[in-house]
């Protein structure tokens, strides 16, 4: 980065990770309300290549930027920002359009309400390894699940960030932990991250494995990403008054509506995206003071997976893809 | 009805309504916490359609009864039932396997805690009109969909006799309320029963409509018995944080799970039976309440809309199949 120039990661087609190009654009200078970063530090998820692929919530405005996770030092803000000042190490929390304030790139704009503060022993990567995974387990697991002790949970796909960081906060509130994943090559490192079970999806019956563990009971609350036929399967593990969290389309297909098994056990499916909380300052506030709470506590402890360097975001991609990783994967800038 | 025989519906096969038999059973004694009812009339649910053709929650054991709702005077008690005694005029709430104690007969014994007093001035006819009308729409409504005042609600199929009920309690509360019916025919008796806006499905867009008549913020409830196709449109008409209550399935194709407008808008769908009431004493307890009240003061009135002699019970069911009918299907005794 030279004063006037960084380098940023755009796309001016969806398509694979071939479709990323780093290129130099004027370092921007923060409106309104907004903050620049000099960013260390760069966090994946799986939303930026659903979003990289055309596949996402949100449709790219072609050039696209990407990007919702960095960690870095503010180095400007814009009028009315008082909370924050050059200097101060901050990392994004998502909620915010990507093809506007994508952070994938030496330099980024966001929001000044959507950045924080984290702990001051935390390197860069493990600060833009803290706001998409715990926000949107925290929300999901407490905010509309309202999960209790002594409850169970199914977290699937659980070794994303996401997913370790939703068996982190279930050990906090002291729910049982039903982890899934699909070959056996992640069992072990599930039930180190603290799953009290794990189901291997591609080898084992998924609902009768949940009712068998559940003693016949099913699950109270279902945390997937994955959609799709999975869904029935889904309903079928739930117990009564059970709900199903959706937060995600991994699984391309078409989801059938389990409209029997929600009538007769009056289960509750809900939709979810971290914006649920990221767009109400009240929700995001507890959001923030549970996980920094958790972080300065070590019990919420970033899973990092795999480290790359800027000029590899292709690969980084590709990694992301091939669904080795546990954990959060990086790209220091 | 003899002293040692009465007269029941049964069906020894499930098909269309020529299945239903009238035949004579002795009379049965009430168990323990069962009452026995001189059945003065017979309330008509859908419910009881989809089971005599085998597409119901519960599946028929044959050769079964049928019917969740009967008034009349209760003429035997069962032991521990101190409650009732014989003379009380009481109808009962469904929350029983029609299987065992289906109710379309001169004689029905069912469990007292799922009997109820009805007020004095009512007829027979109406005391069969109550409990599954207002506690669907109550539990819908109020305890799962915590209606509040000046939210939109759509109550769809609005011309059952559910639907009138769900617009009744949804006046008390205060809510506005959009009705769908089918054609033209029904719309200006749901406009008299006090829908704000009526939606011919079969001849507008209705979550165009919709979003028109709310200013482009959609519903915050949608109560609906059809799912199938129907759905996703109502994913469509939801508003941010919307609530979809399906309660039926009078559509009888796969209702494809509204995945992305679910997680973009944060919708809840859940599949909703007035057992989630009726099964848990304090919530049951809560609803009568509820509804006593709105029939003493006349806010909620039963809509009868026509009268069959039990000897009709076959042309009853025909008639509401044929979606003729605003209201309650009564049957005389």
């Amino acid at each position: 980065m030279t004063a006037s120039q960084a380098k940023v990661v755009r796309f001016h087609e969806t398509g694979d990770a071939s479709v990323l190009k780093i290129e130099l654009e004027p370092v921007q200078n923060p409106g309104d309300g907004e903050v620049r970063i000099n960013v260390e530090a760069i966090g994946l998820n799986r939303a930026e290549v659903m979003f990289r692929r055309g596949a996402y919530l949100e449709t790219p405005q072609l050039p696209s930027k990407l990007g919702y996770e960095a960690a870095g030092i503010i180095d400007a803000v814009g009028k009315d920002v008082t909370e924050f000042k050059p200097g101060d190490r901050v990392s994004t929390i998502p909620g915010f359009s990507m093809s506007r304030y994508g952070v994938y790139g030496e330099s980024a704009v966001v929001p000044a309400m959507l950045v924080a503060r984290y702990p001051e022993h935390f390197s860069a990567r493990q600060g833009a390894s803290i706001w998409m995974q715990y926000i949107t387990a925290y929300g999901a697991l407490v905010d509309v699940g309202g999960l209790k002790k002594g409850q169970t949970v199914v977290i699937t796909a659980a070794s994303s960030s996401v997913g370790l960081a939703a068996i982190q906060i279930t050990k906090i509130l002291g729910a049982k932990i039903i982890a899934t994943t699909r070959g056996a090559k992640k069992v072990q490192a599930l039930l180190d991250a603290g799953a009290d079970h794990v189901i291997q999806t591609d080898n084992e019956n998924f609902a009768g494995r949940v009712m068998e563990i559940t003693k016949g009971r099913g699950a109270g609350l279902i945390f997937d990403p994955v959609a799709g036929p999975f869904l029935e399967q889904s309903a079928e593990a739930a117990a009564r008054g059970g709900k199903i969290i959706v937060y995600g389309a991994l699984d391309g297909r078409p989801a059938i509506f389990p409209l029997f098994a929600s009538l007769i056990k009056g289960l509750t499916i809900h939709g979810y995206t971290l914006a649920e909380v990221t767009l109400d300052p009240a929700r995001l506030a507890k959001a923030k003071e549970f996980i920094l709470e958790g972080l300065k506590s070590k019990s919420l402890v970033p899973v990092i997976d795999r480290v790359f360097k800027f000029e590899d975001i292709q690969k980084a991609h590709e990694y992301m893809e091939s669904n080795q990783q546990i954990g959060k994967i990086v790209v220091t800038v």
